[in-house]
């Protein structure tokens, strides 16, 4: 089998390291790479570690240029996913990882985001309760948010067991890549080396309605969040810092044992030994996510750590794995639980 | 006027940092400086940034070294700082950087030190209220731990005014210097660069009951406090991100005034315009905090967010401004609020 | 004595660093803030870190705005300085950071940047033989380029001792403050942590000429400079490693005593005790320049390595040094030898 | 076929990097774990990356431990190889990680290393001339060091061209993972962020003589080599930059075409596109090496800039591939020329 896969958005972090994984993927084939405002450009220039497509050169996102493919990536600008994958037709597995399709509630998105909600497509985050089965044979695929994918698998089984109260308290360090490509001041290498600072504080950041759609899922009931990103001085990795006061009666015991048994079968999630704790570097390129929990007696709080790499698994591994889970093919082919440390 | 000062544990980060300050101290004349295990080495190979003390050699800690001082600096592993203080004498201010008189119930200290209560000294930490009264003239500062320097000032405005649920939940980012020059296998410089990672989590920091005395102090009541630090990729610098539970009928406006006034005549605590957020490349070496908060209406919480330069404000900083204190010098003497950025 | 200043380019990081240099200045006052872009901006927003001038907006660079001060320090892009010049009048001290007043031979000025030659200022690099006499009492000051600050000082003792041949290798890494705060993408956190890379290979670097007119001056004859600078993954700082073949009969102890001969007196350049090499970070916020020279007999070349900080010693803390000798002021009034480290 | 494949020195950088390509290599099967210091701790608490291999257990470096594979991996202090390739038998692939085996000279190795000289095996460097050759079959293998695999890449070419005198100037930076997991306080991340500082200056890099060997080896006549290695603030990446005097009439063209031929048909190194110059994140975690070269008209020298690895092609990643070429494998198996970036 050969799939031939297009990639939109290929001058940018994520089309970036979905070419990486997809280079890796035996069963992948790389079709069109588009980019608008790089159209016409080497990718050699734009991607120079991506040394096998050094001489292909980007085309114009149009319908033309990623008609004929099994599979498109999209990585493109918020509000322009829907338009482009109406063209592409029914037959074509699309798999966005931008923001569009992730919502359900149109209210949630037009109040993040303002524009009108373009819908909802089947979340790829195979290991939250039920989302597997919605992904096989899909061919529309929404990509969870970086943030969200480490925060909820943090989260999801405190809630599942019913273990938690329903007002979850999230802090996240990320890595300069999660802002993209763009040129603004504060991502400068000058200004963030040496630095941390806070953003989108206070419920601003649009991942939070993410995080409480998934959270609010496996509890069975609302569950509010306050989430407050960081930036941390890193080219890439998220830790997210996440804890909800523990349900009467609730031991240690309890919370690793529901951890234990909701992750026992994932081949990306892995809950650490007792007493080890997740750090970005142990994920660096790789699909895996690294969790460790603990309650804590005196606060009464259930404190789960994740920590991934917020291009792969938060962003282009977790599209190659949902793409392999609708495709029908192994979910781990072509992704490695393996990081690249020091 | 002529301070002389000996600095105890001149070969580490804390002892070094002071010296930094020191020798722009205007006030103060260096004197003795000892290290145990480095000993007989000039300062020039232990601190090079310190060019005019490079042809110092550093004596053994011992009382006779430490004598004939108007001021002592301890910088000293846990346990060790009762017993030089006592040969110092009373009439010679001592201020320990070190743990050992911070905490004021035997039994905290006991739980997380594992040995005997030392005792409590004047809590080196001016901008909580009463702190400042009991530093002057003091002739023993117990100076605070860097972490809950950066969480207590972004929390007590809230306690104090009443207007945060008595949980609080505090996820903290430090620079490796706040590890100490000890040589772990974690604090490399290839295992720390690229990488966060939390550490004591669940209530295990012994910086945890520090707070908790601060907090409820500040509240009138007492406070659980839920910590979890974490080890960031930079040199220097903390990054507290601080929440609870807003109380009921608390509006945004409410957290704002009650902030403004209390830092308003602090000349070390700034609080930031509103829309901008602390980053802790902007205390780089100053005794600055820089403090932002705001009220999250959808998770019904209260967000401070503090920076401080870990070794400044955090260590050394806060021991000479509580020193200029004791000693009934302009408070802000040898101390800037500027930092060096980028 | 009051001085009254102005900068024109106060939110780069050259002006920044200018103000962050003069708020500690005893005799400085600050006068007009200016930036073009950012004219009506609060400078709290731009240079947070610069706590005291939070409240300060800048204005345009007019001549108007600069008017009515003692000392007017530009920073601006090439080819401005010598317009707003003239207007200031011959009275002024006038100081500029950027590269029009640098070099000597309107060739070299139109090899590598192209436009006429605006003219050659008294050279702020006081530490070169005779050097420094030409500042006293001077009213046009042009500040050394970074990397040849650092170049020179390194190699000026070896050609004016006549220990070297006249062809010099000069390999420097440079902090990313170096190249500005200017929006691009090789500049963005996620490029540049974690990576070093060198730019301007082959003669292209605009600071090549101006490396030649310093060691030419220092051996008396003309000297050849093959200049590669480095990009290299910290905000802050210049390692330049620099070589040339040594003449016969050459020995270490010479090379030591040369160095130690020509930098004797200097205040500010400090030649490391033998087998200590110089760090980057032991000068970061400081006016100092730590230097080790080697000479190896298999290769029978002379190495010498110097660290400076690029935007203190070699952008803005040279100007204040420079400032201060044309003011007639001791030549090290609000300038530290002292780094923030670690 | 599966290649039984024995890893002695796993918990260090060396045998992590052995192991996170060996995982990757599909005819490879991991057999025996072990480390001295080590031995009997879970390998997922050494090299929590690697979490396929979490739940191994590291045995003690003995004959024992290491019978019964087709190939042995070294990652041992120098001089204890010799050894442990004896009891080990002529009929296994030992390939030496370690600087036992790479010298030719035993007077270089003496002056050097100190000890006595073990021997000289193949050299794992195939893209020298003659070297693969050597490698097919053989049972022993030296694999280069990381330096030295920079450089001589970079100069070769220039050399085996006669384009250059035989006096080469290569100043180096590497991250710190080069300098290993050994516990110094000058490799804290305290230390190293932030900060660049060379070592082993004027001649006593023991890199020097091995880059003297290959370089003079190219040129077929002796070649002096000035060898500076530089620490940079970054886990990963050495960055090579070298040059030697062009000799009369050479040409830029003369240049590039020589290195173009040289490199054509390289599977791992890659001469960029003119106008681009290597990044080490461009390289994380590959087997690539991507090199540019220029010719300096001024300074009449060749300057030529690699960037690899330091840990995969200048460590493990070329102790796979060499081992691939030793059993008849395709070079290329297990390795890949794509970097992990950003």
């Amino acid at each position: 089998m050969a799939v031939r896969v297009a990639v939109a958005g290929a001058s940018g972090y994520a089309g970036g390291e979905a070419l990486r994984l997809l280079l890796a993927h035996p069963e992948a084939e790389i079709g069109a790479l588009t980019g608008n405002s790089n159209a016409g450009l080497r990718l050699g220039a734009l991607q120079p570690h991506l040394l096998p497509l050094a001489g292909r050169v980007l085309a114009e996102t149009t319908p033309e240029a990623l008609a004929n493919h099994d599979v498109v990536l999209l990585a493109l600008p918020h509000g322009q996913s829907a338009a482009v994958a109406e063209r592409l037709g029914p037959d074509v597995l699309v798999i966005d990882m931008g923001a569009d399709f992730r919502l359900k509630d149109p209210a949630d998105w037009k109040r993040f985001y303002g524009s009108p909600h373009a819908g909802t497509w089947p979340y790829g985050l195979p290991e939250l309760p039920g989302a597997r089965a919605a992904l096989e044979g899909s061919k529309r695929i929404a990509v969870p948010g970086c943030y969200p994918t480490a925060a909820s698998l943090a989260l999801a089984p405190a809630y599942a067991a019913s273990l938690t109260e329903n007002e979850a308290v999230i802090v996240a360090a990320s890595g300069t890549s999660g802002a993209g490509k763009a040129l603004k001041p504060h991502l400068l290498g000058s200004e963030v080396m040496g630095s941390m600072s806070p953003y989108g504080v206070g419920g601003g950041h649009r991942h939070t309605p993410e995080m409480v759609q998934n959270l609010s899922a496996a509890a069975g009931e609302p569950v509010t969040v306050s989430f407050t990103p960081t930036l941390a001085p890193m080219p890439r990795g998220i830790l997210a810092t996440c804890s909800a006061k523990a349900r009467p009666g609730v031991t240690a015991e309890a919370v690793r044992a529901a951890y234990e048994k909701a992750y026992a079968d994932e081949p990306f999630v892995h809950l650490l030994a007792e007493g080890q704790w997740p750090a970005t570097a142990s994920v660096y390129g790789s699909n895996a996510v690294q969790i460790q929990v603990a309650y804590d007696p005196a606060a009464h709080r259930v404190i789960a750590v994740s920590a991934i790499d917020n291009l792969t698994k938060g962003t282009a591994g977790g599209a190659v794995q949902s793409m392999n889970i609708a495709l029908g093919l192994d979910e781990t082919t072509g992704l490695t639980t393996i990081g690249v440390a020091p």
